[in-house]
């Protein structure tokens, strides 16, 4: 027997318009290439998001079909987020950061109709276009009076583009299971992997990641998401925001620059920022150098890569901003745990040092579990580890045009590719990726454990380790190094400092000290690289 | 086309073993007939409630059916909550403060095959089980030892009910629309209707009303929801409690005790509690009579009738704690809008009293709109008032085994009976019952605004206004007091009260002095017994 409740879909464009009823006057500040300072509110937002969906209608874009974003976080991004998915068409925000190929290869693969972009993206477009034969329009996210040269055919500006329609449009009644967004994965292997979210889980999504012991994102915020706006949608921060109805500050494409983040967090008064580990480094760096503070901050979420505890403890100390560990994936809309606000005197210094770097708690709509090579379910006990598989409504089922994929098992869960522990309260702690595991005499040594042991020494700048061929125990673990400048240390007292600290058998076998690590393109060390490079290295024995 | 994310359904199944998986430690104290303080863990909940669902099988409740409750907020209770629905059948719970009449009509209209009741109801069910010949089983919620003599056909122990099955079960997969609780409306007029809920809008209105800026439920809380699980499931307090991991303490049977009220608030260290107005009256006399103080509670949730603001006043200057205005009901789940934490100093003295009143925000998921009498919307500038409707994935579709209703619009919208201002802001004032207002000369007059005026007189305990015939105005205000024990007030002082207050149209044209008023079941003014009491009076003229 069904329930007598109402039928109404989770839709984006019923978040939209709660908000532009019930927010109207909530401010969105941006930073873009042609206004250091733009300013408008939700109500001026929606409304000109009605003449861009007008405008993607009359460039003939159809329903389903993909609208490209190559642009930092701003307004005029934030209008093409909700004007595409609301108009039933899909939002497809590309990573500028990788290489030429794989946009090219991105492109395509979408089959985008449309490119919107920012005018410093036009000289790595230009060479490209030829080889992008479906894009039929080029949009340039500025006015006319900024709008640069270009060769890119029947380029337009954004507002040249939007100005003559008209701000009225119906939204069409959408499915909540409607195609929404896509974004792909850079993967380090093989080409990137398209993940098509819908209407339904982005609205769940935004729900969970909203609650007090996520995101927490109340209309007395106001926050500033440095996470791009192409990297999983800034982890949700765009909707989350319209949900609450809290102010927005877009930092543009100066979110790598401690002083411009010092000044928009000081001037609009933002108390809650996202962005990944080497974005607070950079702020971080900035306010111990200029002795600036940022007293209107509370609370900062990292992602993308295991925060190290040095700059939560720099934070919190010195500027007593509080720094929130989350982990996710494109694949999971992305967020998957939160670790929500500790209580340092009632845990201790040190059981509070030890819980805070981990990825916190799944919210709720996520489903977590570690399991044996077998597939079978490892206690949640914090010391066994397995591989991290997930389920729920924000998770994808398979990738775009990708008919069936490894990554998702046959009862439905999807395989993160990642190793954890879960302890007995629902907290994650990332061990290492799948691939990166050291199996050694068919026991698992956690390249990351190491490599967090190995960066905690004050003469090492970065470290990565990696799995080697050794005759008797399969593989051993390698540790490479790059010192920090003017520091020096040797190899035996690299291999002394792991004494105690991790278990005898996981003491690397050798050091190899190195002028600079290999990144991908959104920043993480890329393991295959390293492996590549080391392919000829031997043990010694 | 759709997106490719994993096809979850939204199910209280998935809420509770998420719970059990994330928060198995979580604790619930309770108060009952039989312990004035049971305590366990989530785990151990959700262990019983695997007990009791094998219990209900083997009962022979079927998919579908309905199970009935009579009972007080407790463990037990909880367990039902969560075995019934999670089962795929329907928890129908039953407020046992009806006329046994109305108890009567709702069981046979609800076919409810099981009841459970606590030891308490027993005389209440005795004389009526001959009349309710669908009920196939007798619960009384309590342990063998406490079981007492019954008349009731079969009855048996909660405790010996489960005692003999297996805590595992095999919970089945549920559609997300399929029904999950029922609960009637003790309306006014006409038998009581019945409102369906199912797992979908269980999860959404949850996770709603969990945001920071409506219950903003956590981890770290620890909640007494006063407000009974057999009205509106407690405003969804055991299911946010659950989504959250937040401590729960129920009060069972000494809800309205501002005794134990407090007693508890201090043992369990309470920060959060949800209830109606006269509880946190009998709270606060309480607490001023005693000299004792709850400083653990922090905020407290008011609904099912306005707040005077003088409780809200109390609460905060006297005892730190801060009093969050809610509206909804019943065919809502029933959270419709919440009155977020306001900011006094921003806000000044005088905006602060005004706003804080106030019913606040819808929460997303909740469409409002105001209408006039050609269904034609109204503007939102706090001025304007008219019939409120309502729309959203958690708003009755249609009552039980009722075809059609009067109050749904041809578009889908639920017309509340309430009339209402929204201002710029979205904040929402009930002004009216639409069949209480005063039509005088074609123009409306707010009973409710009258009321509020007339109590604020320092003589006055209560107060009512009606509509009354007058031969010029079609209908006029007549003012109905009661006075506080030992004030004095004349007809003429009341009168002039009203001078500068309200228009000087809306003054009543007379008052009648009384020494009681009647109220409904569920404590509210019953406006329809006063105008059956006033039913010959005339104004003179």
């Amino acid at each position: 027997m069904n329930g007598l409740m109402m039928d109404v879909p989770a839709t984006i464009t019923s978040l939209m318009q709660f908000a532009e009823n019930v927010h109207p006057n909530t401010e969105i500040v941006s930073v873009t290439a042609d206004n250091p300072r733009h300013r408008y509110t939700f109500a001026d937002a929606f409304r000109r998001t009605r003449k861009l969906a007008n405008a993607l209608q009359a460039l003939g874009v159809a329903r389903g079909e993909r609208v490209g974003t190559l642009a930092w976080n701003d307004y005029r991004h934030f209008e093409l987020y909700y004007a595409v998915s609301c108009a039933g068409m899909v939002c497809h925000t590309i990573n500028p950061r990788l290489f030429a190929e794989q946009i090219e290869y991105i492109v395509n693969h979408a089959e985008d109709r449309v490119l919107f972009l920012d005018p410093m993206f036009i000289p790595l477009l230009e060479p490209l276009q030829s080889k992008l034969p479906g894009v039929k329009h080029y949009v340039v996210l500025t006015d006319e009076q900024h709008m640069p040269a270009t060769e890119l055919p029947g380029a337009i500006s954004y507002e040249a583009l939007i100005e003559p329609h008209s701000d009225s449009y119906d939204w069409p009644a959408l499915e909540e299971t409607a195609a929404c967004a896509l974004c792909y994965t850079s993967g380090t292997t093989g080409h990137p992997k398209g993940v098509l979210y819908n209407h339904r889980s982005t609205v769940l999504h935004t729900y969970a990641s909203c609650l007090p012991d996520a995101l927490g994102i109340s209309r007395s915020d106001v926050i500033l998401p440095i996470v791009p706006m192409f990297h999983v949608n800034a982890w949700g921060v765009p909707y989350g925001a319209v949900m609450a109805g809290a102010k927005l500050v877009f930092p543009g494409p100066k979110m790598g620059d401690g002083e411009t983040l010092a000044a928009l967090i000081n001037e609009e008064r933002v108390n809650l920022s996202a962005g990944v580990p080497t974005v607070w480094l950079a702020l971080l760096n900035y306010l111990v150098e200029s002795g600036k503070r940022v007293d209107s901050l509370k609370r900062i979420v990292v992602g993308g890569a295991a925060c190290p505890l040095s700059i939560m403890e720099d934070f919190e100390e010195k500027f007593g901003v509080y720094t929130h560990a989350a982990w996710g994936m494109t694949e999971m809309s992305p967020v998957g745990t939160f670790n929500s606000r500790l209580d340092r005197q009632a845990l201790g210094e040190a059981e509070y040092a030890k819980l805070r770097v981990k990825a916190g708690r799944p919210i709720y709509g996520v489903e977590i579990k570690i399991v044996d090579d077998d597939n079978r379910p490892l206690p949640w006990d914090g010391v066994a580890f397995g591989a991290l598989k997930v389920r729920g409504p924000w998770i994808c089922s398979e990738y775009f045009k990708l008919e069936s994929s490894a990554a998702h098992d046959q009862d439905g869960w999807f395989d993160t590719g990642d190793v954890a522990t879960i302890d007995a309260d629902g907290n994650m702690q990332i061990t290492d990726r799948s691939k990166d595991v050291i199996k050694s005499g068919g026991e698992w040594i956690s390249s990351i454990d190491l490599e967090n042991t190995a960066v905690a020494h004050p003469a090492v700048a970065e470290a990565a380790v990696i799995g080697v061929y050794h005759p008797k125990w399969t593989e051993r673990p390698l540790l490479l190094v790059v010192k920090k400048a003017d520091a020096e240390v040797s190899r035996e007292e690299l291999l002394a400092w792991f004494d105690g600290k991790v278990a005898s058998w996981w003491v690397p076998n050798d050091v190899v000290f190195v002028d600079s690590l290999p990144h991908t393109a959104t920043g993480k060390l890329s393991k295959k690289d390293i492996r590549q490079q080391m392919a000829d290295y031997r043990f010694a024995e």
